[in-house]
């Protein structure tokens, strides 16, 4: 038998997956399952984009421009220019979502072997994106304690050597929630002009920030169009995560180019969906405030509830639907798969993601779990009790 | 500014979309332009397909299984079935379009530096899907005079050390045309027995065999489930190169288990494209049928109009919609760009796609071109007569 790649393999296989199976037999037992595991908003798509699907009516779904529909990447610039980031359709490739975006980032920066630093905990399909570019991912720990806040500067240049080629950044957070403050996106800033690097943000749950909070995109730090790669998706921002649409944003025009020749090789981005986001541009602005304020209630419900539960901590998140909890149990994989396996309370459990999948080295997220908020406030009720009662049922309690 | 990667600069830019601003200009001065440069056909899209599309009536645009919507995978495996090829659909992975599934097929057989040998000339975005996985493509000459059959296998021998992972053929063949034998592809299968490789196909031109000749799919091949990779494509079967929806198909579960974590970190293929793809496959006999005739006549046509043009040979493609010519020009690229930048006649013009972006070596196809046959006869019989009287006033007319 030929010898398969050790690419393949070195893509870790995500601990929320094995836990399908899981939930799936509970599922079969009749057991209500709350996923808090996933990031599938239960939101409904606008309605705008919604009609533009069924209003399709061309003969032949034809290839696109490689770089986007070119209608679709004006109105992009211009819903970003809107925000008071301005750009044109030229500094925009339209990707297949934004997970083709952080690939495209990261070969358009990095040769084979070369390194990009992240802050710890992080998004676990960085690590799937990296093994396929060749790229070695730095991690560099931000904790619990410090609500996850952007670990100080000196932590990233202890890191960077010559096969550094850049830093990147989700913000905010996926899967802490945690936003980063003008500051941080400005010691981020000095870093990466001092050691010519490319900053790289992945920006996708922009439209999440709550208490007024204000986003702080990469692209409104001058004297950096060079070094800024930003990646988009449609995804979050209209509840369509299946359109698979995304953005790779850049005002350098090499990055731009070494984007486009992978978008030519790949031929397009998928047209139905890039019809769906061009016409989404014009969702109205009640539709954001509503999903908003839908997510800034869930969020104060289900961080409140958990800091309630004795031996749990939980950071309150300022963006994104996620939130990282610290749990009294003796490994988080093994309760979550616990729960799905062996718990249940008035016929329901929950499913959660062990955090272990968001570390370089899994041990360090032993005891925490990342929880999703993406349910209505009486299903995240419904969670909480559960996951209270699980807690004081587990075998392997602990720290308390 | 920071060093962009190598990767990037690896990609070659296509010598088609160097022209594209010719072809730009030339409609602006008002000249036609016959299109025979892409292979994005003309042909409808099936109606079921299309209705499909329009009676989507979710929600939510969600995230599909990352190895495909279910009952689709399940559906492709039925087809595959019942063109004799016995499938299940966990032996598939759906993908973004044929496209991911030759990265990915190329990802799972190789880590950085390995080979794979490819008879050329090639798909040229085979070169970025390589430079994307760090792959070497070492390519096996393929003679115009041999009407670009497999070259002999003692030339693929020859090629193959110790980083040779893998042989992958186009069949039929994109940029060729040609369509392998069985014999040809039974030599292939002893060749990759012997080295324990793997035996990686692009077989999205299956549906295009003409004189009732049959496609040999290297699934059908005995004793190789562990070899083979079938990378397959809705885009040219079902004229939906837009929704970009493909398959990486193997029997061998190490394969499908590399391409899966792939799968998993980029979430889901487009949401909308599956549903179309699945609808798709409840397509009328007859649709294959008229595209398929449709398709011979064209050919039939155009290889008999270029072969009556002085100091012009094509052969007889037996397969795909495409044909490689030789042109009595000093310089196909040059020729090309001459077409759209200088020549016009009656008010149009050809656009062609030269043939040394199909060559590792661009030199090696300076006098030929690729022409896909995708328009409709009236407008073929228009491009050919365009082409033959551009020929004769060219001035760097060459070998006649």
């Amino acid at each position: 038998m030929p010898k398969i790649s050790q690419t393949g393999l070195r893509i870790p296989a995500s601990p929320i997956r094995k836990l399908v199976p899981y939930a799936e037999a509970a599922k079969r037992r009749g057991v209500h399952v709350y996923h808090l595991n996933i990031g599938q908003p239960d939101i409904p798509t606008p309605d705008e984009a919604l009609a533009a699907i069924r209003a399709i009516d061309v003969r032949t779904v034809a290839y696109t421009h490689s770089a986007g529909i070119e209608s679709y990447r004006e109105g992009l610039a211009e819903f970003y220019t809107q925000r008071g980031l301005p750009l044109t359709g030229e500094q925009i490739v339209v990707t297949t979502g934004g997970s083709e975006a952080i690939l495209m980032g990261m070969l358009a920066a990095c040769d084979r072997g070369d390194r990009i630093i992240v802050p710890e905990p992080y998004y676990a399909n960085y690590n799937g994106f990296a093994a396929e570019a060749g790229v070695e991912i730095v991690p560099v720990r931000s904790y619990i304690e410090d609500d996850f806040a952007l670990p100080p500067i000196a932590e990233f240049e202890k890191r960077i050597d010559a096969r550094t080629r850049g830093i990147l950044i989700c913000n905010p957070n996926n899967p802490t929630g945690y936003l980063y403050s003008e500051e941080e996106i400005r010691q981020l800033r000095e870093i990466v002009l001092r050691h010519d690097l490319f900053l790289m943000a992945d920006e996708v749950y922009s439209d999440f920030c709550y208490e007024g909070a204000k986003h702080h995109s990469v692209l409104a730090l001058e004297g950096m169009d060079e070094h800024v790669i930003m990646m988009d998706s449609i995804s979050k921002r209209f509840s369509m995560c299946g359109a698979r649409v995304g953005a790779l944003v850049s005002r350098n025009p090499a990055v731009i180019d070494a984007a486009l020749r992978m978008g030519q090789a790949r031929l397009c981005a998928p047209y139905v969906g890039q019809v769906a986001a061009e016409a989404a541009l014009n969702t109205p602005r009640s539709y954001f405030t509503t999903v908003h304020d839908e997510y800034e209630a869930r969020r104060n419900f289900m961080i409140s509830a958990l800091n309630k539960m004795p031996g749990v901590r939980c950071p309150m998140p300022r963006g994104a639907f996620y939130a990282i909890a610290e749990l009294p149990v003796d490994d988080a994989d093994r309760f979550a798969q616990w729960m799905l396996e062996e718990f249940e309370y008035q016929g329901r459990t929950v499913m959660v993601a062990p955090a272990s999948g968001f570390y370089a080295e899994p041990e360090t997220g032993r005891h925490q779990v990342r929880l999703a908020y993406v349910l209505n406030i009486e299903d995240l009720r419904g969670a909480m009790e559960t996951l209270s009662v699980a807690l004081r049922a587990y075998p392997g309690r602990w720290g308390l």
